[in-house]
């Protein structure tokens, strides 16, 4: 299961609106196939893995991060698919939230006498599902909050320099992170004062994501939609609206980058579920650029929390990712 | 060595004027004696190694962290008692670079046809003596600033309620802090606002540090000093007059605990050798309190800048150390 949860992390980023799953067919001790979900969305894992394993899945084991499908949609679903294969035994982690599966997966496979055992490393699969439980259950897409800044929480002078705060390693990590969230977002004053190109680049080939900006007003020229940019998006209004448009529109997994202005409207509403944080050795002052804009707060207990999942060196830099608690 | 550098550390911030050293003697692979600088600074770490060895010390390897000393000070030298023991061979880390010993403890122990090895672990020793170099080669203390966060730097809400953005744990480490530095030092706002306790809490009966108070201005009254608090010190003046002073008094360890104006004052002047940040889970907002005042900084290249050394979770917290570069 925890090379199938590993596969699985292949797809976050690529599959919206579908679930990053992952799939390993055993038999007698021996992987004969593993998948994932492909780029897209399709094939599903378990598809990529039977087909893989052909005549070998007959008698095999398949662990699966998530239940296997069970309504028809542009691919059949995969429970009938695995019944189809021979599998005896069907390991899963988690049962699929989404009204069309919701334990009708496991269902099938138990009444064709396929031995299912789920919730193992359920914790994980969770983890990995973040953004696609966030869509289903809370009709809007999990959020991560990034801030680059210095030991004293700046993110640039008073002259408005911050590049670069944080070293080559630390902006290349931004990029993994881009690459792993379906969208990017930015809010209007960035966009028009940086042209930030919101895309991965250094990683070869890959699904660029959504670019969105939030702002109710024209948009600067930004590089159109191609190999090297994902789809632009502009939404505005309150958080809860835009993110429930966003979710609406398929989307899991967002990654904002700012400004301060944005990124506190979304702490004040609640739809920060993740922050990361990249600390420089060195100190701006407090007349340096701060990251957050006002949040209002009286008093401490009304900030929002988070518990630190990781902390790490990435170059010179600290990174540090904590989950909403 | 590294054993004798694990009881040096044990005398850092009981120590001063003097150095915190460790001592270990060994004879056939047998550990006969081991010593540490003592609080106040005596006995040194070599005498109490020799004491505890008695005869045993006789055919002995010494392993001192820093060389043995040379000057007939309110104790004996240490070189000439090494000699007296009968040991054959003493192996140091560091050359003491105090004028009345440099070089002269280690050419006693050669011309009593002791072997000397010198430089072993060198960069470690160098590190625990971090105070007492800063004393003698630069007549100043070393300089720690701390500084206890939220995830986007700041200190207090707008209404200034700050206790506790950190958990019991971290608070628990910057009581160890105090207990390894000479003197905690704050500035006047922060004693008026505070009347901060300045001591360690919760270690039991220990040397009490120093407490430094950086203001031109009357004090408030603060508890008077007895084994619940340090003697009380009140330094004015530019950064770099009153270290000096401090090092002139015999302080090798300095802890900074704020406020913002004497950080600022501190970090512009040079004089802040090390960065210890605790980073806790939740966010104040740009209205929230900043802990380190105006830099005037134009450009990043003129940030004070340092290098990241440690970082680790404290209960709920992130704990991040940082050297000046």
């Amino acid at each position: 299961m925890r090379h199938a949860l590993a596969l699985a992390r292949r797809g976050l980023g690529n599959v919206w609106p579908n679930p990053a799953v992952g799939c390993v067919l055993v038999r007698d001790g021996i992987m004969v196939g593993r998948g994932w979900t492909q780029p897209g969305g399709r094939p599903h894992a378990e598809a990529m893995a039977l087909a893989q394993a052909g005549a070998a899945a007959r008698g095999a084991t398949a662990y699966v991060t998530l239940e296997p499908c069970a309504h028809h949609g542009k691919t059949p679903p995969c429970a009938e698919a695995l019944v189809r294969s021979g599998v005896v035994r069907v390991v899963t982690a988690l049962t699929d939230p989404d009204p069309r599966v919701a334990g009708r997966g496991h269902t099938i496979l138990r009444a064709a006498g396929i031995a299912v055992t789920e919730g193992i490393c359920e914790a994980e699969a969770r983890d990995v599902q973040r953004g696609f439980l966030s869509r289903i259950q809370r009709g809007r897409p999990m959020l991560t909050l990034k801030l680059a800044t210095s030991f004293d929480g700046r993110i640039a002078t008073a002259s408005g320099e911050s590049q670069w705060i944080t070293g080559p390693e630390a902006r290349r990590h931004v990029h993994a992170l881009r690459l792993g969230h379906d969208a990017v977002m930015v809010g209007g004053e960035t966009a028009r004062a940086d042209r930030p190109g919101l895309n991965v680049r250094g990683f070869g080939p890959v699904r660029q994501p959504v670019r969105i900006v939030v702002s109710s007003r024209p948009l600067p020229e930004l590089p159109a939609e191609g190999s090297e940019h994902g789809p632009l998006w502009q939404v505005a209004g309150r958080p809860e609206q835009f993110m429930a448009e966003l979710g609406a529109r398929g989307l899991t997994r967002v990654f904002c980058e700012g400004g301060g202005v944005l990124a506190a409207g979304l702490l004040r509403a609640g739809m920060v579920d993740q922050l990361i944080g990249y600390g420089a050795g060195l100190v701006l002052g407090s007349d340096g650029r701060a990251g957050i804009a006002a949040l209002g707060l009286e008093r401490l207990a009304e900030a929002p929390r988070f518990h630190l999942v990781e902390a790490r060196r990435i170059g010179p830099d600290l990174m540090h990712r904590w989950l909403r608690d």
